[in-house]
């Protein structure tokens, strides 16, 4: 069984190689009527989009999306929606001296073993360029949301890059959109770029810590015990590339608190339960309770790097790798969209999960 | 949607309320002829096993296992195992005063938000009870994994549990089953049990941090990409009660690390590649290197406290709650042999996924 | 992959041998809040209970139903529900001589084949005994819908049996549960129930054709093009222990028809579309049109049959096998409320898909 | 939910509409390292073509697929592949007229009240043009099936087309890719040209029953007791359009026979167990046998006919309706390669299912 497909209700399957004629994503379950342009996709790949600034890859893909089908007339029939992004600039001769050597801390070697053989042209199937496909079914799946929870609101930022943290006291979500490293702090904007400047001088790369922060998200969405919430969303940002580490709430600190410490107190607001803290991150018994849901992952550095490293080919010899090409010097960066996206899939799946069994009634307090 | 079904193609269903006649784990999907017995899955059973100290909930409750089908003479007939678990101390009576009131922390509140209604008895389905059953499974899962790949090894351990942590100097396993904290170090227990015991005598509970380390791993496993190895793992362990954070390899940790840190240089060993460092934590692109795989999570501290906090009731009156009844101070405790369990069922659950695919073929190098 | 689950919303995962200690069904999805009781459920099963007449085995089985999870003070939680129904007459000795030689018609060798081995006590997992635990998660679905879509009536029938037909002219709904063979025309059973002797006097059994009629179903139900609601219905009474053939309206007879005769036209009816005629049963292009339903489907005779027949056992040596013991000469009878139960899952599931997706809403007319 | 995907462990969606600009199949799980070209699959299409006799819809489409991805140096690399089939006749002025109007017979009306809105342009999604992307997708089926198990035939053809029927003594399979019917039978093929022509100049339409032969299938094949191989291999037939009924082995005429007809007695042959008859169609328990599996099925006669028909449209008024355009007199005609094809993509699944679960290992007989 190999598995590209994510979402239970809410289902997309992505498919394409890094330097294949195209990659995209095959949406399934879409509700029908909704309304649904490819400038509306296009938006979302926008962000993710190489090439933007000089902190990323310079790689020059327009990944224009085009909509193959499910969609007439301005809005969605209700049947599969293809989304297709061609590869245009495709440069395959960049990558020709890694087709048998295994680049360190990258998937060449687990997926020749596993397979026995690998499209070397880029990393093939393993690389972030199948993240673009995500961000666009992401976007058809932030149409929906915006169709029946206008209120939902999801804003992925860093919050981490290698020395570099963000000073939550400045927190500023105004600031994302305006820098390239989507940080909400425009006065640390410079400073992380000299940073980051550094890094790439020095033929190296770094890590980073997201964060993605879901408002509005109506209570009792989650389905227990094994498509929690958290769970589906754990799993969501742990299938991205690189990413190593997802938090909820508390995260890995709640292991240091004590039970007076982390209980989320209630008290009854002017609209219903009101908790007078959020160390739970929205979510209890994997169910959301209404407050905002905080979801934080960390992203390994590239391993695409321009220092020489240590490791073996096909053949079993012993080589010294340069990996040249064009590379992000922090992965992270670009994660922001892809983590966007596959929240609004989770979130979108499951309020249908939710819809189909309990037809979207809650409980009442009161 | 609801689901309380885990796997692919070793699956499992969980059943049951912590205060109802039984609970279990119906199995689907077990390979035939694997030898398989009450007495081997007790033993699992044992471990995770409430009232064996101090340290965890004076219920007594045997736990005992009873096979209700897919099993004949002794061995796996390859249709569906029901295990079943009967609750024989159930004391309902402690419950009854929290049947309204929503503990601060717990599940109360977003269960009765989605489904109207609650079994409020001891938690219900939300009970870490339920963890039982997936212990049961875990078990089957186990008899394959000693049938299929007798090399393979799952040890779960505490690393952390509120300010006292593991001197990863001193780690032994053999210590492990030696205490009542499954810490791999003997010279700290004591000091743990001290801590635990403050805790306790103060009303509060405490958090902890859990590690699974599994070896012998062979290279291959994991279905890029919505299914990755790493990615089922996180999964797996957010699934579990109170988890708030998971970790693969270097975790959070990877967001400060540079490329030339946290490449794994690869060299040729005496038995194919050898790798001279394991920051991924033996995953690579979602696939197992054959390297040691590490998974690290962490759980928040007991909900339930015998020191009042601020909550609401059904009724939406503002109230202040003790959670009276029996609750381990750390339920971080209990929770390291339901982690191996659910690692055990991940790794199975990946071994058939690959038989299907590849029919278990590997690569060559050299 | 084994797959003992059938649904996608409403889901049931069958479990238990013939001659084990209990056999069930664990009923995953079901909708909070639904009124359910022991004593709903086991009407179903009294429909279907072995030893109620002459014309079916005489083995004496109470088949009472237990629910262990999911329900509480009388309404569903929205948990998983555990159905029991514990074996008490085993007998297992009228089964010791056929442990090693493979009956005529039967799984044994097909299991033997797949498995290696199979438990051989009454057929274990391929016994129809297995339909019982489908009965009982039929009546869970029953429940949801009588609460759902309490217009919704699903009648199953006998239309045939070996050289009997029923007069269709005859039709009289009310007959069906005063007879022992759920057929439609009193005037007719005693000649059905004289054939029938005849047959089991001459050691042999016979095959039947069944119906089930499915009155208020409201129209968009199906999920074309995988899970039409005909090719789920189809699916369902294949999987019936026996079944060799299914028809959705016309049937085959549909493959000599013309397009004149076959074209159901339609006209405006005081409550919308009304059609003029029903060849399609109830279905078009997968998704339900509001009219009834109707799903035909043959079950082949009895294999086990005290005739004398030529076979070869596991250690390759042929002889011939008299299969003792207690056998319906019909087991088609007994299929009819396995049948309901089957269409009643299918329907509530195929209603749940239809929330999760379109919300319930339906394209106006007029 | 929606549920255009097919299979569990080789699995494919398809999307696409009659009208838009592309469909095709999005094809996951296929083993890695089996030779795959375009060229190989194309000629599955050109089988299934429009056009290529007077028999059926002049409609030119060639039909051209292509290998998106997944595919690397000739070989399959276990990613998803994507098959893309452009449309390049569309002449949608054809079909102005019937955008408000519900054509009898056809999905129109099903497809407008669940969905609120539809592609009317060709049927949409509904079109029987969706069965090209399953013949893509078939023929990745087909180069893994001769990959692994070079010795199964899968073979269909037409039994029945209104009024003709096969004669089984004359059965002939050289004959069937020499004429435009399928028919393995030479002799008929100018009775059967004929009769068709009737009923094209008389503007109508006739179904047609159609048989699918599978030849050399190993025993094991089927997962009871709701993913047999009879139940899947029923349940895709039906989903293909227009299918009404669905048998297997002796099929409705089983309710006709008795136990000592249809048991197919065994004796041991030179390769072991030989069965002397093959009523039960080669599954036994939903578990191949290693017999012959014979499926057959209906399909209704075409319901776009230039014949006017009663109908209403969108605005609740009765017309009457003549379907111009270029249709087929018999659908069934191209329901053989579709047939095909899903019985190939059954079999590897099933076949994978098994490599699953029992590693491909068989019982021992002798």
């Amino acid at each position: 069984m190999s598995y590209n497909t994510f979402g239970r209700e809410f289902r997309f399957t992505t498919w394409g190689e890094s330097h294949g004629p195209a990659l995209g994503a095959t949406v399934d379950g879409t509700p029908p009527g909704v309304p649904l342009s490819e400038e509306f996709i296009q938006q979302f790949l926008d962000r993710r989009r190489p090439g933007t600034s000089k902190h990323t890859t310079q790689r020059k893909e327009p990944d224009q999306v085009r909509i193959l089908s499910g969609v007439f007339e301005g809005r969605t029939t209700g049947t599969p929606i293809q989304l297709m992004i061609e590869n245009t600039d495709q440069r395959s001769k960049d990558y020709g001296e890694i087709a048998t050597s295994f680049r360190p801390g990258h998937a060449d070697i687990s997926y020749h073993l596993k397979y026995g053989l690998r499209d070397y042209r880029g990393g093939g199937r393993s690389s972030a360029r199948e993240t673009a496909a995500r961000v666009a079914a992401g976007g058809v799946a932030q149409a929906v949301l915006a169709h029946l929870l206008p209120e939902l609101k999801i804003t992925g930022y860093m919050v981490q890059m290698g020395e570099m943290h963000l000073d939550r006291a400045r927190f500023d979500p105004q600031a994302i959109s305006g820098n390239p490293f989507f940080l909400p702090d425009a006065t640390a904007v410079q400073a992380w770029s000299d940073y980051l400047d550094g890094i790439r001088k020095s033929r190296n790369s770094v890590g980073a810590a997201l964060e993605v922060l879901i408002q509005g998200c109506p209570a009792g969405l989650g389905a227990p015990v094994y498509a929690k919430l958290d769970t589906d969303l754990a799993a969501a940002m742990m299938s991205i590339n690189a990413v190593k580490g997802v938090e909820i709430g508390e995260g890995m600190a709640a292991a240091a608190l004590t039970g007076t410490e982390n209980a989320d107190e209630i008290r009854m607001g002017p609209d219903g339960p009101q908790f007078l803290s959020n160390h739970a991150g929205g979510i209890l018994g994997g169910i959301s309770t209404g407050q905002d849901i905080a979801v934080r992952f960390s992203v390994k550095p590239t391993s695409s790097i321009t220092t020489p490293r240590k490791t073996i080919n096909q053949h079993g010899q012993e080589v010294d790798l340069i990996t040249k090409g064009r590379h992000d010097p922090c992965v992270g960066i670009r994660a922001v969209p892809v983590a966007e996206a596959m929240a609004a899939c989770v979130l979108l799946d499951h309020l249908m999960m939710d819809r189909a069994q309990t037809g979207g009634k809650r409980g009442e307090i009161g």
